[in-house]
């Protein structure tokens, strides 16, 4: 999407083909900067840093990784090394392990020598699908939002999302924020609440700057405020993006997803979520006991970055010192829920079979 | 309760038994400081800046602050200067206007030589209700707090509360927390997750602060996290305050109560509300329509005030610049959610029976 009127990807090869270069997040919102990415440790840092965030980022970061691994030494060894080290930045998102798995597969049996040609086309490919997904759950859910203005008379969509699912989660469009953009382009007002979403502010930080970036009128409010906005009848839809949808339909996010899922039913709010599916994990069943949830730094709770009146960027302690701290990244929002899942195929019921009847070639698994 | 083992109360008459003093409770948790009140508009400023905040402590400030007013000049148009000025503070805390109207009925008939010192008597009279009271809802929250104990076959109680309402938010012991301290001092073993309350953090900033000077175990949670720890049986029952509470039993309090209150009823935790009568809107029936919610500065929301490494506490920018915010301060939790209401009369069902069971000296109004 745009920034300052360019258009941007949250990763690229440099023209040399090989060089991959990341906007640095953790700069964001008050710098938008490109950094490179020169070896896999770099990637692995990125990922773990939260330089790069957001599940299919995450996925084609790896994958890149794995390239730059290749790049840099093609042996099987290596190739193990690579995915270890990898595999090991960050446990809930799915998309991880599942890029991981896609070059090792494509990798193993071939020769040494043809492997770095061969991790750089898989990882563009990995991208540029993530790029496809993207855009088809922006087509598609930009159809929930002209039935939810046709049913509300015309007038302004009022969406609320929590964390980020837009394109900088993503390599371009995002998953969550693709109907947002599809409708801007489309001539369909929309104005979109965004979570500031503590502790990281990936709402405040990156979904604020990327709306304002491209241009879509949005409102930042405290993480508390969406069911006071539900309740009065502000909000016409929410939808939020995934780490990892279970077969069922359970929906791993962003920390306070299921918040926001409980007042959406509340007040007779549709609650989409949008994800590749990329994300899902066929294998969980039951996503409230069985997905694996980060515990993450205390430190991201009693400290908060900002900037300063005189321009410097710094961290402040916000928390009564010597109070312990709890810090869960994610949490399940129960598939009950959740109206419905946007797939790149389109929009279906949060369930198994409404995932099988998307994806039936995975009726077998 | 005891800060550095010394017993402190949030506004205190000095031994002149004139000036008065507030805990600036803007310089929490990183100081702990008294600063005098020297006149009426200083006690409303205290109010508006939220150096004090709490239903019950603004009610109580607001009394003391016309004591001040006719400290300095007893006659009725100052009276009227002082209600008038102390009214317009804040809109949402019943308690001020509570406060003001009991003032206001005790001085006016009074020849003005005799106001100011019924004026201090009087708000030493509601300063003393208010820790009587307190300290009843403390007895008969214990109550619950064992109740839960005996259930689980013993153990820790663990405790949910959002924003502050200790005794930092009262004159002593506080509304939700006086059960706490009431099982701490009785050596029933507690636990509390506390939210940090964005936008303001009076969780993080106030509750964690009081809970630790005080040594009661506990832990931070960012706003997001409650629903999480609820669905996987961390939390035993959550304990809020209330800014104003309806005749039929509707509770408007910090912004995020009523997402607390659903998550609690989606994974059957007891969902209480402690609040002394005083609190009670006895004018209002339907609380998500009728009560009036205040929205506060923008600047709350963009900016977060913590400690820098250095030591200076300093406000910084977190949100992307340029990006409009909302700040409503209160949402309103429907009676339907809440389990019961912990008065100083006792534990009661939120409903319009309920209420006037324990007060039935409302039923004619």
């Amino acid at each position: 999407m745009r920034v300052d009127g360019r258009p941007e990807r949250t990763i690229a090869v440099e023209a040399d083909g090989r060089s991959v270069t990341v906007v640095d997040q953790t700069r964001l919102p008050f710098e938008f900067v490109r950094r490179p990415l020169a070896d896999v440790e770099a990637a692995a840092h990125a990922i773990r840093a939260m330089i790069v965030r957001g599940a299919p980022l995450i996925g084609v970061t790896a994958a890149y990784g794995v390239a730059l691994a290749m790049r840099a030494d093609p042996s099987e060894a290596n190739l193990d090394r690579a995915l270890g080290l990898l595999g090991a930045t960050r446990p809930t998102a799915v998309n991880l392990r599942w890029a991981l798995a896609r070059l090792d597969a494509a990798l193993r049996s071939l020769p040494a020598a043809d492997r770095e040609a061969r991790a750089y086309a898989e990882s563009a490919a990995i991208a540029g699908e993530d790029v496809a997904a993207c855009r088809a759950i922006g087509r598609h859910g930009l159809e929930l939002l002209r039935d939810v203005r046709l049913r509300r008379g015309g007038g302004l969509v009022r969406v609320l999302t929590h964390c980020n699912a837009g394109w900088l989660a993503c390599v371009d469009w995002g998953t969550a924020l693709a109907p947002v953009y599809a409708a801007h382009e489309a001539g369909v007002p929309v104005h979109v609440y965004v979570d500031e979403t503590r502790p990281r502010n990936q709402g405040g930080a990156l979904t604020a700057f990327e709306l304002g970036a491209h241009g879509v009128p949005h409102t930042v409010i405290a993480d508390n405020t969406g069911g006071h906005l539900m309740q009065r009848g502000l909000v016409d839809l929410c939808i939020v993006g995934s780490d990892r949808t279970t077969a069922a339909g359970d929906v791993a996010n962003k920390i306070g997803t299921y918040l926001k899922a409980l007042a959406a039913r509340d007040n007779d709010v549709p609650f989409y979520v949008a994800l590749p599916s990329s994300t899902i994990d066929w294998t969980i069943r039951d996503g409230v006991v069985e997905v694996p949830i980060e515990e993450r730094d205390a430190r991201e709770v009693t400290h908060v970055r900002g900037r300063s009146a005189d321009g410097t960027v710094l961290d402040v302690e916000v928390v009564a010192p010597g109070s312990p701290v709890a810090n869960p990244a994610f949490d399940v929002t129960p598939a009950r829920l959740v109206t419905g899942l946007v797939t790149e195929r389109g929009v279906t019921s949060a369930s198994r079979e409404g995932l099988l009847a998307l994806y039936p070639e995975r009726t077998k698994t």
